[in-house]
C-alpha cells in the first residue's frame, strides 16, 4: 500500500443520534397521519442525522470523474472512444446534461479528467493525468498500483474541495467509454456472479453485442483468477480510473461525514467496492436511482439499497443523482417547514 | 342531466403531433445515448405536445377540494371527521404539507370547501357550500343530482381560474375524512371489484379496521346495487364532493388542454371516474406517485398509468403529485438546455 493512502483506514464518522431521535420525533408531531410522507420523512431523520440539526441542503456538489478505457479496444460500447475526451469538452463548455442539470440545482460542478486517449481539452477540467486511460485488462492489470492510488487519490481531494467550499450533498458522476464493462467486471468479482448477471447494454449495444461484451468480461476474469481477493487488487486489474476515483470519494465523505448520493450502475460498482474498503461507510450514502441497465439491480440488492428513483435512466455522469436531489430539499422543507398537530389545532388519531 | 353540465361532454384537445415529433427529433440529436435520460425524455415530448411548443412548467395551479363524508359515521377512519374542517383552517394558515410543496415549487395554492358538518374557518377558502358533507351512502345516495352537479362545476371552475392565471400544469388535491372509502366504494362499482381489493388502512387502520371498512363498503354496494352503471350514477351514488369535484376538473383540463398531474389514491379513483365520463381525456394526465394505499395498484392498472414516483407517500392534499413537479421541470431543463451532438462537436454510435 502506498504510504500516503493511510487515509483509506479511518473509520466513518459516527452519525448524531440525538439529532435523529429529534427529528422522529418531529415528524410524528406534524400535521398528516403518522408515515404519510413515506420516504420523504425517512429522508428527512436520515439528513437530521447526518446534519446533527434541522436538516437542510441548500450547496450541492458535482464532481464528474472521466477516464478512458482500454477495454473498448475489444469493441465493447456502441461508442467509440473518442467520445470520452469529447464529452469532457461539453462538459467544460457545459452542454451535457448533468450541467443543465447542476445549473438548475444551483450546485457546484467540476469535471476532474484522468486520463483519456488522445489530446483531451482541459482547460477548466482539472486535470489528473494518470496515463492515456486504464490498460485493457484482458491482456494484464487495468492499472499499476501507482494509478490506483492516484484515481483514489483524485476522489479523495475532491471530497475535500467540496467540503472547503461547505458541500451539504455530494455526487460523483462517471464518464468514460467502456466503463459499464469495467464496473460489471469489477461487480463479476466483488460478488462472485457470472458477467451474463452483470452486462448489459451500457450506451446502447444489442442482443449480440452484450453477449460479446460478457465473453470479454470472461477473458478477463480468467486472466485475472487468483488475483481479485480484495476489493483493491479487483480494482487495480479490472476497474478504471473514474470508478477508482469514485471509490475513494465514497470512502473519503464518509470519514469527514458529507452526505452522498450515488447515481446508477457506475457508481454502484464503485460504492460496492468502497463498502468493502471501508465497512460502515454506506451510512453516509442515499442511492438516487435504479438505473436501466440491468446489472444494476445485482448491485442493489447487494448493498440492501432502495433507490429513490426508478425512471428508466441510464446516463451516468451523476445525472440519476441530481434528479433525486429535489425530493431531498422537499423533504427537508416539509420537515421544517409543517405545523404540528398543536400549532395548527388539528386532532389527533382517535 | 342538469342543463349547465353540457360541458361534460366537450371532446379533449388535440395533441400537437407536430410539436411531439419536433420535441422527438431533439431528443434523439442530444449529447447522450438515445433514451439514456428515460422517463425524462418521454415526459419533455409528452409536455411538447400539449404546449405545442419547446416545453417549459413555469406557472403549476394547486387546487385542494375539501368535503366531509357521512361514511364516516360508521367508524372507517382512524382519525374524527372533525379534522376535515381543522384541516381547511391548516391549509389557510399555510401549516399543511401541500402549503410548504406549494412555497417551495412557487406554485399557486386555493382551497375549496364544499361542506363540511360543524362550522369550517373559510374566510381564505373558496366556498362551495354544498351541504354539510356527503350524507352516509351506507344508508342512501352520497349526493343528489344538485350537489354532483355543484361539485362538478366547482372542478371545471378551478380549472378555468387556473387558466385565467396562466396555470401551465393543473394538480388536484383531497382533503376528506372518511374519503378513502368514498373512493375504495367508487372504484369497486367502477371496475366491479371487491371491498377488499381495494379498502386499504388509510389514514392509519389496522387489520380490523381494514376489514370493517371493507364490510361499510359491500353494504354500500349492495344497497345501491342496480343504480351503479354509470360513472355518474356511481359518483352520486358513493363518491364524496371533493372526488366529484376532481372528476370535473380533470374532465375540464382535458377539455381545455391544461396537463394534469394526478396525485394518488382519492385523485386515481377521481381520474377513472373522469376517464369513463369523457373518453380520451387521459391524455392530458400524468400520474405522479404510487401511493401506499394498496388499492391504488388496481386503478392504475385499470387505468395503464405507470406513475413517475414510489416513495410510500398516503398523504392526499396533491401532496405527491407537487413532489413530481421537479422531475418535470428538470425534463424541460434538459431538453431546452443540453447541446446536440453537432453544436458540441460529440461523435454518434459506431
Amino acid at each position: 500500500m502506498s504510504p500516503h493512502l493511510n487515509w483509506l483506514d479511518e473509520e466513518p464518522k459516527r452519525l448524531d443520534e440525538e439529532a435523529t431521535a429529534a427529528a422522529r420525533a418531529r415528524q410524528a408531531q406534524l400535521t398528516k397521519p403518522p408515515g404519510a410522507l413515506g420516504e420523504l420523512e425517512t429522508l428527512a431523520i436520515t439528513l437530521a442525522g447526518w446534519q446533527g440539526r434541522v436538516p437542510s441542503i441548500e450547496r450541492v456538489h458535482i464532481s464528474v470523474f472521466a477516464a478512458d478505457h482500454g477495454v473498448a479496444d475489444e469493441g465493447v460500447s456502441a461508442f467509440p472512444a473518442a467520445v470520452t475526451a469529447q464529452m469532457i469538452r461539453n462538459f467544460v463548455r457545459g452542454g451535457a446534461a448533468i450541467n443543465v442539470l447542476a445549473r438548475v440545482l444551483d450546485a457546484t460542478l467540476e469535471v476532474i479528467n484522468l486520463g483519456t486517449i488522445g489530446q483531451a481539452v482541459t482547460a477548466g477540467a482539472h486535470d489528473v493525468a494518470l496515463g492515456p486511460g486504464s490498460a485493457n485488462f484482458v491482456n494484464g492489470p487495468a492499472m499499476t498500483d501507482a494509478q490506483l492510488a492516484g484515481a483514489l487519490e483524485a476522489g479523495r481531494e475532491s471530497v475535500e474541495r467540496a467540503l472547503g467550499c461547505g458541500a451539504q450533498l455530494y455526487i460523483g458522476g462517471d464518464m468514460g467509454i467502456g466503463n459499464t464493462t469495467a464496473a460489471a467486471a469489477l461487480g463479476c468479482a466483488l460478488l462472485s456472479v457470472k458477467p451474463e448477471a452483470l452486462a448489459g447494454p451500457g450506451t446502447g449495444l444489442d442482443e449480440r453485442g452484450v453477449a460479446h461484451k460478457a465473453a470479454v468480461i470472461r477473458r478477463a476474469l480468467e486472466k485475472h483468477s487468483g488475483h481479485l481477493r480484495t476489493a483493491r487488487d479487483a480494482l487495480r486489474c479490472v476497474g478504471g480510473f473514474e470508478i477508482a476515483a469514485l471509490v475513494g470519494a465514497y470512502v473519503r465523505c464518509a470519514q469527514l461525514g458529507l452526505p452522498v448520493l450515488i447515481d446508477g450502475f457506475i457508481c454502484g460498482a464503485a460504492a460496492l467496492a468502497a463498502s468493502r474498503l471501508c465497512s460502515g461507510a454506506q451510512a453516509w450514502w442515499l442511492f438516487a436511482h435504479r438505473s436501466k441497465e440491468p446489472g444494476h439491480a445485482a448491485i442493489l440488492t447487494a448493498l440492501e439499497a432502495r433507490p429513490l428513483l426508478d425512471l428508466g435512466m441510464r446516463l451516468g455522469e451523476g445525472s440519476g443523482a441530481a434528479v433525486a436531489v429535489p425530493l431531498l430539499r422537499l423533504a427537508c422543507e416539509l420537515h421544517a417547514g409543517m405545523a404540528t398537530f398543536a400549532e395548527a389545532g388539528v386532532s389527533g388519531k382517535l
